[in-house]
């Protein structure tokens, strides 16, 4: 009889037992091997939730609820799903001692059978495993219908010098000690989006199939999780052949059988992979070019990214409950490009909405090409001019304090009152506010806390500013110009200043972009970017200005995040600290 | 001859170099064994700078600049100071393959030796050791002067059920197997504040002297990083004596003889501590009554409070580089006590300003109990109405949009503009604005995002509601009433709209609070408060506007931490996720 393997490529909210429930027992019909992803029956990441009373209790009653479902059901299935193992004391009063990150058997007539505990445990950037689970340590092969199974769970497919263990390794072990033979390895994963992944997982599959000599099926879980994007893009590999992939960002179920991939194991597996710091944040930086200059995107990673945007934006607008958007257009490209993608994100009963907030210093073309862009969307746009309330607020201040109204003070009293009447519309229609930063704003503090820097969501906090006219090219390529020509070709500017440019204090983002991932990706000093090609001046002036805005990052919303390392809850970095070896070395 | 420990219970900046390299100069010269904290030589928590490039080859140089300085030196004096050890590759291009949190020996004539890597690594609420350091996994027996100390770092001390192993078991176990005769058991640390530590580390450090019968040293540092505070409160302790004491929240140094120390080792020791999560987060709840109450602060845990609060203020001024501080008085409790404390931490050549901003439903008793406070502690106050401001937004928007503008529309609008404003004055001034927010609030999230939840940093966002007043009683008792009776005894509303009162949508604080506290630090559900004698509607009430709030502490300023477990940095909860089995569980 042959095997057939049903990789099921799952998407729920974070704790919605109910609807896995009914999934599973949906799910579960035909003969074969059935896969659900790491911690499928929880989502992931939990946080601190898997500590939360409700949430243990609750999960328990259902894992019971399960395996009671299980006991009664019959036929030639089984399935795999990734979920958490409570281990608790009699004395520990409801405290788990331990909490494992496991893979469970789903046995009909019998129950449900903890296989295999996960044994890397990654705990770098977003990833806080370690806080939650206790590791594994032990191999498993799993045997159905006459064949072997190698189980792995995620982070255990990645050898890597931050942990004491290499998973393949001790199962190529074992099966050379015992000469065992090994027909396919799972791995159940859950694993985020970022435009290099895909490219990763498919290589490091190529490996462990080869060193196996037999298929590798790789399940990924599907869903935005706040900052954090699951992909699916589930696959299986035999060798060198990628035999099948799962849709992106989509949920999907795809029946093989394994006794019909075909494929040839002779060549020699590439070299073991090696996770380290820099690997994993991989940067997109040409460093051959002096200065270095970003790896541009071709147009099917500016697909990837803005398939991840319009999905993120949608799962958290989703679960949030909002069914209106709002943006706050400039007549600038970072705002223009977060309408563009809001507006190819709607779905039926979704609406957005667009508000001009004009100051004195405010230019005609600004007001025309906002205009002209809501005009060619159809998406409703308001005018609320801010030069009244800014001049009565600097009247205030003048009657009432001493201190001059100039200069900053009175450039960022303009930032918040916007922020003010943004948030007064959000408060009147119930729309979610989308913020329209750019991660080289955040990276250099190129924005007034409480004022442009509001929102919900940040859609383009993990994107350069000429990664979003590399997105805004795209788009207009491939949807038919919904930027207008006029928003792309004018210099960017804030406008909260006579004539003020963004390249009048900062040196051109072709030049800056690079510095800064050189900066945030790669952890590069003065000394690294005087090799890469930039001067003094320019290190000195964008090192400090990095440096001096931590205050105004920690305070941002959350960041779809697209990039191995972003401004999100991975970016760990203390606010009150000495900078002065950091402008000198 | 006598054997000498020096205490060096010090306080740098993160990352001062230069600085704690002439103070590791200065201070390496009488005779005797001097002890520096846990990662003396960089500060503590580093987060990711301990992974930026020139910060590793700044630190590099440095302790190569220290080794070197160690060399030329003579003298009968050691120390051990902790510090960070880098472990590279030749093949690894810079970039560290472990890093360890360890103890140099500091040896006249020699230079520096790693004596001993940190064996448990804290990766719990703040913790992240595990994402940057590696574990050592040898006992170290260090002798000096013809005596055997047992060295440990920080966590060390505290067995858990987190980590696998115990180190004063595997040192006690070394003890016995080989006959030895320890003289003294030192633990370098770097230990955060909070109310109820003190009395833990006494209690353990006991267990441990007795263990070993001999004296226990206790050296932890003093700074305040961001959110987080060092208190200092170094001691020796010896069997169940507590010999001395160095200063709490700042730097001490303290000189002792171990001959001379005298004590009794006879008792038996406590038993072994347990550190779970409900240990770790020890809530302040009484749940012998119905409903469960908080524990109230003592005069002395008042006076540490207090102490905390001003020290971590000043500590993020200073670092920051603030002399003036900025707060927005509403006549209500907390911005008073913010006030107040503010008052109190005020060192020369810094300056604090109020301003009221009144909106038409603030009361006249608001405007008389500001002035009244203001004029008492000598404070400028500034009016800044935002009656006009309030209605000229109110006519734009309703002759703008046909959506009402009443209820929570136009209660935000007033907080916003304040913000505004607030932040308009900071940035004429360069004053550091103070949050008034307090933890109550901060739970059920009734407060308007970038209006009243505006600020650098919250003093009182760890303290709930019931300990604002608490704490404001200590203070008008001690410090001769700065607070007007008037303001203690109103009721607390947020004048947003006519005759508001908090208690007309939420239950009474000294409910509320350990409600609150229950769910945060005992991380309670339903089932569990209403074993504690709430009622069903109130839980439901509570639990939904904790649960429906997460997104608006996400974006929340850092909050100076004076409790086990706090909404800051260590709280990381979902805001996507599925809430529904919480409020039925």
């Amino acid at each position: 009889m042959k095997t057939t393997v049903i990789l099921h490529q799952t998407h729920h909210t974070l704790a919605d037992f109910d609807a896995i429930f009914e999934t599973t027992v949906g799910l579960l019909k035909g003969d074969g091997l059935h896969l659900f992803p790491e911690l499928y029956l929880t989502g992931y990441p939990l946080q601190d939730l898997v500590l939360q009373r409700p949430f243990m209790e609750s999960y328990q009653e259902y894992l019971k609820d399960l395996n009671d479902w299980a006991k009664k059901q019959n036929g030639k299935w089984r399935a795999l799903v990734g979920g958490i193992a409570y281990e608790f004391e009699s004395s520990s009063g409801g405290i788990p001692t331990k909490i494992r990150n496991v893979i469970y058997e789903v046995v009909p007539g019998e129950g449900l059978k903890n296989l295999y505990t996960k044994r890397l445990l990654p705990n770098y950037d977003i990833f806080d495993e370690q806080k939650y689970f206790s590791k594994g340590s032990q191999n498993a092969f799993y045997q159905f219908n006459g064949k072997t199974f190698g189980l792995l769970i995620c982070e255990d497919m990645w050898a890597s010098s931050f942990h004491d263990v290499d998973p393949c390794e001790l199962m190529l072990q074992e099966v050379a000690e015992k000469k065992m033979s090994v027909d396919a390895i799972i791995n159940l994963s859950a694993s985020p989006f970022d435009v290099a992944k895909k490219k990763k997982r498919h290589e490091r599959a190529k490996t462990i199939s080869l060193q196996f000599a037999c298929p590798f099926f790789y399940l990924n879980r599907v869903g935005g999780e706040d900052e954090v994007i699951f992909d699916g893009n589930s696959f299986v590999m035999a060798g060198p052949k990628l035999i099948t992939e799962l849709k992106s960002f989509e949920q999907d179920s795809l029946s093989i059988s394994l006794d019909d991939i075909q494929s040839e194991y002779t060549e020699k597996p590439v070299q073991r992979f090696e996770n380290t710091w820099e690997g994993l944040f991989s940067p997109q930086l040409d460093t051959s070019r002096k200065p270095a200059a970003m790896k541009g995107w071709n147009d099917e990673e500016c697909s990837e990214v803005l398939e991840a945007l319009i999905f993120g934006l949608q799962e958290y607008a989703t679960k949030s409950g909002f069914k209106k958007f709002l943006v706050a257009l400039s007549g600038g490209m970072d705002s223009a490009l977060v309408l563009a993608i809001v507006k190819l994100a709607l779905k039926p009963g979704q609406s957005v909405e667009a508000i001009y907030m004009p100051s004195m210093y405010s230019s005609s073309v600004s007001t025309g090409l906002s205009e002209q862009m809501c005009k060619k969307l159809g998406i409703p746009l308001s005018y609320l001019p801010i030069k009244f309330l800014h001049s009565a607020v600097k009247n205030a201040f003048t009657q009432t304090f001493p201190e001059s109204f100039e200069g900053l003070t009175d450039e960022n009293v303009q930032s918040r009152l916007r922020g003010t009447l943004l948030y007064t519309r959000s408060n009147q229609t119930g729309a979610m506010v989308i913020n329209t930063s750019n991660k080289s704003e955040l990276a250099v503090g190129y924005s007034t806390q409480y004022g442009d820097s509001v929102g919900a969501l940040s859609l383009l906090g993990d994107l350069y500013k000429t990664e979003v006219y590399r997105l805004g090219d795209y788009i207009n390529q491939h949807f038919g110009n919904l930027i207008p020509e006029g928003i792309i070709h004018r210099g960017p500017s804030a406008e909260l200043r006579e004539n003020q440019l963004d390249q009048d204090s900062l040196p051109p983002y072709e030049r800056l972009d690079p510095m800064l991932e050189g900066i945030l990706s790669y952890r590069l000093g003065k000394k690294q970017l005087l090799e890469l090609g930039y001067s003094e001046a320019e290190i000195t002036k964008v090192l400090h200005l990095y440096l001096k805005s931590e205050y105004k990052r920690s305070q941002f919303c959350p960041i779809l995040k697209v990039k191995a390392k972003s401004f999100g809850f991975g970016y760990r970095m203390p606010m009150s600290k000495n900078i002065n070896y950091q402008l000198n070395t």
